[in-house]
């Protein structure tokens, strides 16, 4: 395959508009598809060419693998780059793109299978002896085999969905007495939700930090981007993501690093990748958890601190260009932190906020990016993710990227709906955030510890 | 002196801004002084406190030390900011400042005054061992004399006011049968525009790039940050600047930054300054030329490739901090271009085009940065300079940054009035910028040889 000239990008917002720049920049023509619900946005503004493919509901558009394959074809696309979400991780989308002789911005359809699989994932990680947590070594298929199981690992644990992610299809059990009603729920559970009622047992860590590594692979050689780090997070679901690390040392962070690449390895992976692990604060060590086949909402952190764009790399090694760089060339500088700016009121229970944008001033000076489709008079549909931006800040170290973060959030204008803004101030004002000394629970005890005064 | 803990900003526009930012950063509140005509601008919005010190006018406002001095002592403020431009390199000013006991960020009032008389900054520069362009030891007092200088410079030649300075106060000189008259005109222009009718001669030198290094020095330690190439100019006016330079190797580099730390030391130079060079690029040789005793317009280049934040070390350094950084701690990283986005057009003999701005939206995305003071609705005064912002763009390496100022550009919006970024656009596009074989006549040339296509 030679370079891509022209690229289709099967997403939105953000995403979408931080593709078609990547493209400007390599001289590749752009073909956006979109909903009717986002004819007016940037995206569609910034593309080369934009095709509507359907109506606002995503089974019908944005996930309608079939609408976006005809689109690649009809406008003579070399590739088609699936952001996050979406099509990114479906390995029957990538299944068809093979099939139809159209590119795909992402590993092959059978890594993407695997990956997706978690039991599968597990599996291919002990083989590639990367630590995984400690549990069943495949699906449990009934009550006496997680009974034994559960003996080992010991309570409390947890079950979860093969077919799971993202905190979705998991419970703890707190003790054996409950263990054969919880595995029969979440298995029906599980059937209902994802088609599949496998589920896995593994033990419960409680003090816990979630650490993933940046992996980028033209099929041959395999570099990481060292980690960043996603602990800030409510119910599962990431509000701020750093690089690197503060609790890492130097030998922790080369073992994520090795075991990383080890797993890329084992499954030939290539193109970008996230391999994510749970560190044990108590224990001071990592298991792998999943593997996200996909460029992730959070990369930029790590572009920032290496100054390497991830989604150029993409572009190219779907192209079939090798990586010009070694793992030499992957500097660390500084530090960078990444707000997810979410349209949600977090003194409402997180309640979505879409609306119109009154007035957009994003904020501006050294060390500030924001990755953003809105602009003044942008009306928010209700019908996809209410992340509405992120805005990263750098600094040469974490003391200052923390300082640019606060200065920048005080800066940032968002008038006419409510978002998480005021919600990252407290959380990276906060002495535990300041101190770097904190796990998975912080931010939830942080909204219960202190109400919002009311005004 | 301790840290400062607020910070008198005596300026406007993006500058103004940018300092107000580095100030929350640091925790130092901030007070802006401004003219009526501002009142309506970002940086009011953004200061802790803003006091209008008077009319629109110059005079009246951003240049009355007095008045500046007295809002200072009045808010209580720790230190002045002059910016650039304005009081920044006046030394009464800085005297007053040392005198009434408010601290001035910058050099002191005696190192300011020698940099400023043209002929005492070549003379310390020649005591500090570094060259200086072919010329007369001092001020040339008659015709005789400047005769004999005449003969050992060679024609053409310059002569140059030496309280001139950014291309005012010059005059070629083709053959030694105009000197004498020529001589007499530009001492009895001296007289009128800088009241100093002294002037001294120069080789006048035709294939030439303009190189500067930012030192940055706590009054100990002087630093280098590398250089800036500004050779894109018309009429002595920056248009884009770059870091590091294209044309300089290793030797010639490390040169330079001898030469400029030299300089400093040679004079007890404190905060930050920049040495500006002329590089022959015939003979690819360099000669000291000014000293800027300030910020300079185009510090974000240097800041993008170092990751050093130079107005906060201003800062820190004003407040009595040592530098905590060595040179070896000084890394240049990737490439930056800097365009000055001023309200002109182009096409019309760059006629200011001051309006409203019915519509703002700053490029974005990886390795973007827009310092600029203006937003959607924001009416710009006719009384002051007309850049309205600066685009500064990173990239791993030259290429990079280059691709990523043209995606900028055409990104950028700011509708209602007439920008520079069309000719900026051509500028960066054009094959002799993307060679970096090109030298200070270029925008000139590219200008009379492609004519705007009517539309």
């Amino acid at each position: 395959m030679a370079e891509l000239r022209s690229v289709l990008i099967a997403n939105r917002g953000e995403i979408a508009l931080r593709i078609i720049r990547a493209c400007k920049e390599l001289g590749m023509r752009s073909v956006l598809v979109y909903s009717e619900a986002d004819a007016l946005s940037l995206p569609v503004k910034f593309a080369d060419k934009a095709v509507c493919i359907g109506p606002a509901k995503v089974n019908a558009s944005y996930r309608n693998a079939q609408a976006v394959v005809s689109a690649a074809l009809a406008y003579g696309v070399d590739a088609i780059h699936p952001g996050y979400g979406f099509l990114s991780e479906n390995a029957d989308f990538a299944a068809l793109c093979e099939q139809e002789g159209v590119g795909f911005v992402g590993p092959a359809a059978d890594v993407i299978r695997s990956m997706g699989d978690k039991i599968e994932a597990k599996k291919i990680a002990r083989r590639a002896g990367v630590p995984t947590v400690p549990g069943s070594e495949g699906a449990i298929a009934e009550y006496r085999e997680a009974l034994a199981v559960a003996s080992e690992v010991g309570y409390p644990l947890l079950i979860k969905a093969a077919a799971g992610g993202g905190g979705r299809g998991m419970r703890v059990v707190e003790t054996a007495a409950t263990l054969e009603k919880d595995l029969a729920e979440i298995m029906s559970e599980a059937e209902v939700a994802f088609g599949d009622p496998s589920v896995y047992i593994e033990r419960y860590l409680t003090d816990i930090r979630h650490i993933e590594i940046q992996v980028i692979s033209d099929g041959s050689t395999v570099l990481h981007l060292g980690e960043r780090d996603c602990t800030a997070q409510r119910r599962n679901q990431k509000l701020v993501e750093e690089a690197p690390s503060p609790v890492l040392d130097a030998e922790l962070r080369q073992g994520l690093a090795d075991a990383a690449i080890a797993l890329c390895r084992e499954v030939g992976y290539k193109n970008a990748g996230t391999v994510e692990f749970v560190f044990d604060n108590i224990e001071r060590t990592y298991y792998f958890i999943e593997m996200n086949t996909r460029i992730q909402v959070e990369h930029p952190v790590s572009e920032m601190v290496s100054g390497i764009d991830l989604i150029k790399l993409q572009l190219q090694i779907a192209g079939g260009l090798p990586l010009s760089l070694t793992q030499d060339d992957v500097l660390i500088r500084g530090h960078a932190i990444e707000c997810r700016i979410n349209a949600e009121d977090p003194d409402n229970n997180f309640a979505p906020n879409p609306g119109t944008i009154a007035n957009f001033r994003p904020p501006g000076g050294f060390g500030i990016r924001m990755d953003t489709h809105i602009e003044s008079g942008y009306v928010i549909p209700p019908f996809y993710d209410s992340m509405i931006g992120k805005l990263i800040c750098w600094g040469a170290d974490r003391d200052e990227a923390i300082a640019r973060t606060l200065r920048a959030l005080d800066d940032l204008v968002v008038d006419g709906i409510i978002t998480t803004a005021s919600l990252q101030k407290r959380i990276v004002d906060s002495p535990e955030f300041r101190s770097g000394d904190f796990n998975t629970a912080f931010v939830t005890e942080l909204l219960s510890a202190t109400p919002p005064v009311l005004s």
